[in-house]
């Protein structure tokens, strides 16, 4: 692995590609038909009915191994998914992974506080790391381990699945490209009404309430049909502490966002309704996705010179899971870098941490562009 | 008109209605058939494309007078409308109106900086005041105008379309009513990309951009949708100054409201964008409403318990704008309030003027409740 791990750290560093990644390719040839396997790090809802099913879709990925602090579940999961005992780990025998040459990276899958404490150890471990959004829940966290895996020479990767979706891919082609004429205004809303009794509502474990969780879509949005970081950020945050849901974190936050090129942005983040939506209005028409990030059935439809098209396409024959799953798998193969790295992760918290800090001082907080 | 006068003005001060409306019956009753007169004041597009032939469809109210500034102007109305020349004003013989008794009411449909001017004036007349809105340019002239409508004992109601429109009637009922449940968020954007050249653009005249002109209905909507004074304004502003179109007035102006409740509303006004909509999201579902305010073709959807319905009205018989017209007919003849009466556009430049502070100084600005 040393070979690969050097090779892809210079890649990730200097930018330089193609050449490196050639170096590279004969790891992999070695290997024929070898896939880059993960260890699944966190056995609740998300790992075990969307990502791990979406793993027979990939075409370059597997699931290798398993790390649950709930011995039951690791049987479960590990006979359905053929992950033998050798390959199944506690909290308490995770860094042991280190020793496991099947596991070429890990997919944290925790709650949010415990994002970048497994990441780093994972980095330590020798391992490539795809970690979950929120990323961590401070921008400390987050370079603490973007530093982790460059000084391991592994890659990072955030699992931001909207990238690896074919609407979205379009809406993002179709807002840079000026489709509609320039951008001027994005709307972008997210939230559901939560269910009570879940660590999401335990700050300690989230770091946040509905903007760690489901405005970062939102925000993230915002981010990707841009390609611009915000340099303004307004916000007001609206919670009933009485209801017993929000005892520790926010239910609504809306917030506003100024891009450099002038571009403005409104935004929802919501424990209290229900928002799966996103515009992009130029100055010709618009671009419209709602539901914008769905698990799937996404629905587009484009306004331009007056007249509204629908956009929506067939469903694609592989998922935005299987997709993303894969991507790290071939950067790390091809020593190309991933498009959704830590910074991206990074990104998105420093912007949080401004969000947070804008509503609760009640004054508008100022970005580095 | 005496009489009358004093029983309206009893009736708007103390808002009792039914017994001193009866009382004011009696006027009416004498001229049989008699329709309410309106001198239209301000002969430019919405005057002569919207309202003017709006009255064709009014069961109670008339154009009775003309009065602009270009003689050619009300000769070719005068003659389409069959006023006589005896009922064509100038501004410079505006005034004597008040010798006119088939003059019950005067329409302002002037740009934003004379609206107090001329609705003063024609308060000291002793007419009733319809006046486009925004109302006026500051919330010292609304102030203004409401003192001098009270002083002559007249009625001052402003323009606000919408409120006579089945679709956002049905919204206001919907929402207030708890239809898919306590409201939590709305969103309202209003834009449409501007062509150079008119007075709307040049701030002496408008006192403000898109705020004034089309971003007034986001805030009229959540205002009316809620039935609540917001109490936090925070605002960002995107201008560029180099186009032609904004060297004196805002382009795009984004703006948060929180409101007692605890509802939040994010709004965009533009005048580089076309929007038409809002979104009235509760516990349950959403009221979609695009467009939302246009002049005809208003569209509406509702979605609760997870399934959308279309509620798109059928075509109403009687138009908003006549509705509008009509509404201050009756109010004077049965002495009872207006719905939008001089508070109402008072209220959206308190809003107004406190976005703009926002904008301008780069904090949050709170208002009393």
């Amino acid at each position: 692995m040393t070979d690969e791990s050097i090779v892809t750290r210079r890649t990730l560093m200097t930018g330089v590609g193609l050449g490196l990644a050639a170096a590279g390719m004969p790891a992999l040839a070695a290997r024929p038909g070898r896939k880059f396997g993960y260890a699944i790090v966190g056995l609740g809802s998300y790992a075990t009915k969307q990502i791990m099913p979406a793993f027979a879709g990939c075409d370059h990925a597997k699931i290798s191994a398993l790390v649950s602090g709930t011995p039951a579940k690791l049987e479960q999961f590990g006979t359905e998914y053929g992950v033998p005992k050798t390959h199944r780990y506690s909290y308490e025998t995770f860094d042991r992974i280190a020793d496991n040459p099947d596991i070429d990276a890990v997919y944290i899958i925790l709650p949010n506080s415990m994002h970048a404490e497994y990441s780093i150890r994972a980095a330590r471990a020798g391992k490539h790391v795809m970690c979950e959004k929120p990323m961590a829940i401070s921008v400390a966290e987050c370079e603490a381990m973007i530093a982790a895996s460059r000084t391991a020479g592994k890659k990072l990767m955030i699992g931001y699945r909207s990238r690896f979706e074919p609407h979205n891919q379009l809406a993002i082609e179709l807002a840079r490209g000026g489709h509609v004429g320039p951008t001027r205004i994005i709307t972008a809303e997210h939230g559901f009404p939560i269910q009570p009794g879940q660590w999401r509502l335990d700050k300690p474990l989230s770091g946040g309430g509905s903007l760690m969780d489901i405005g970062i879509y939102s925000l993230n949005a915002v981010r990707y049909l841009t390609g611009e970081e915000p340099v303004d950020v307004m916000a007001i945050e609206s919670t009933d502490r009485a209801d017993p849901r929000f005892r520790t974190v926010e239910d609504r936050i809306t917030f506003l966002l100024r891009f450099p090129s002038g571009i403005e942005a409104t935004c929802v983040s919501s424990y209290s309704s229900a928002h799966n939506s996103y515009r992009v209005i130029g100055t010709q028409g618009w671009i419209d996705m709602e539901p914008a990030t769905p698990y799937s059935g996404h629905a587009m439809r484009v306004r331009k010179d007056g007249k509204v098209t629908d956009r929506t396409l067939p469903p694609s024959p592989k998922t935005q899971f299987a997709g993303q799953l894969d991507h790290l798998a071939q950067a790390v193969l091809n020593g190309t870098p991933v498009i959704v790295p830590g910074e991206e992760g990074l990104a998105d918290l420093r912007v949080i941490e401004a969000i947070y800090r804008s509503a609760r001082e009640g004054r508008p907080v100022r970005l580095q562009a």
